[in-house]
């Protein structure tokens, strides 16, 4: 049995504590974090710490850190044997260096605390610096995911820029609905099943093929009545974004 | 049992002309298209004509046609005491004043001829004359569908231009996502589980509050090498909404 080390109290490190409690495999021995009251949620559970020259020696330390201060923790952490990860998109192995034993475990999801996700059919891209280390980090993916891809920090990169478009953008994309629904007594929830069948669409087909909508149709009487139903912001957006779609499909009929 | 004529053989007017197959209180009693090419795929189902002066005498004509045809072939149509539909989110129903009877009858969902849709959880956005008139569609909303919506023509405009945010530009932003995983031989299948989840959260949650990535968190170093990965058109995309997202959640860190 494998023992982990998780740095890290966030919605990633959340999950990641709950999936891998049903492991037989591996077990998560201590969680560290600098903030004694984050902690408190673990206390009962394993063991904490909030001192860097207190980590337990274990077989995997996972630094589920914000992407800024993996840098600085990782320079703070003692040397060791342990295979030493990180779970960022944006941050290259690197970071890394000074570990014998390191790897990235990416896993390609948007998590919320409070809401509970399928591990199982998560992405989890993966990296490591030697052979032996991308065979424990594929057993420790495997673990808890159907889908293990092995990643280079460079492919990673460019993942992360295309979920940035995927999930990021598109939540703004749904933000920004919201508010026009509110703004005019509207229910948002008259869009859910839209939403739901415009994501489920393009695991199917690629979204190049499944694009509609005005913009697409060079529709222009349709998209001045919508310019002025928006403010000005929302018009920057609805003007670039229909310019950019038609753009991509060459203003056809 | 009311008997129904369907103008167009669009994505949707096949749809409906499936859906209402099964029907007990409704009867498809012939589709109309100006091009008897495409009413050959209803020709040994129903009648069919390419002539509005041999529209069939019926209860309902729903009217399933583009927005920018429906004046023109609302005009053509001889005058009838049928319940008469156009199927459009943007168009008022006043584009229906010349007939006695008229509405809306608007799924606010994606079609496409080649994939399945349960109708059941589509809304269904009505609008009559008369009172009569709306419980006949309703009725007819009804029989297809669990969640129908009474929605003046204003409030219809507002849902179609959340409806391009939503999903035609949500589509956009996943055919943006294919591109760069193309550009950087990386399998784009490694988002769909983000796709749909970043999908169902919305519907369990406010998007406002599920907003995550590094516009929000507006880390400069994530963005900045983001940027450099993209082509200008990209570029100019990322930016604007990153400056959006910042504007919305007060540059939170």
């Amino acid at each position: 049995m494998k023992r982990i080390v998780i740095f890290g109290t966030g919605n990633l490190a959340t999950h990641l504590f709950e999936v891998y409690k049903y492991s037989g495999d591996f077990k998560i021995i201590q969680v560290y974090n600098h903030d004694p009251k984050s902690l408190q949620i673990f206390n009962d559970q394993v063991a904490i710490t909030t001192n860097l020259n207190e980590i337990a020696p274990a077989d995997i330390y996972i630094l589920a850190l914000k992407d800024d201060i993996l840098a600085e923790i990782s320079q703070k952490i003692n040397e060791t044997n342990a295979l030493v990860l990180h779970t960022s998109g944006a941050v290259s192995v690197e970071v890394l260096n000074k570990f014998k034993n390191r790897g990235v475990f990416y896993p390609l999801q948007t998590f919320s605390k409070n809401k509970k996700v399928d591990f199982s059919k998560i992405p989890i891209c993966i990296e490591a610096n030697t052979a032996e280390n991308t065979k424990v980090l594929n057993e420790l993916a495997s673990e808890i995911s159907e889908k293990v891809f092995g990643i280079s920090s460079e492919q990673r990169k460019t993942l992360h820029v295309a979920a940035v478009f995927v999930s990021n953008f598109v939540n703004f994309m749904y933000t920004e609905g919201e508010k026009i629904c509110n703004d005019n007594q509207v229910p948002f929830e008259i869009l859910h099943p839209l939403i739901l069948e415009t994501a489920s669409k393009v695991t199917k087909m690629s979204p190049l093929e499944s694009q509609t909508g005005p913009a697409k149709r060079n529709d222009q009487e349709v998209i001045s009545s919508h310019l002025e139903l928006l403010n000005e912001e929302q018009q920057k957006i609805y003007s670039l974004l229909t310019l950019s779609i038609q753009n991509l499909h060459g203003k056809e009929l």
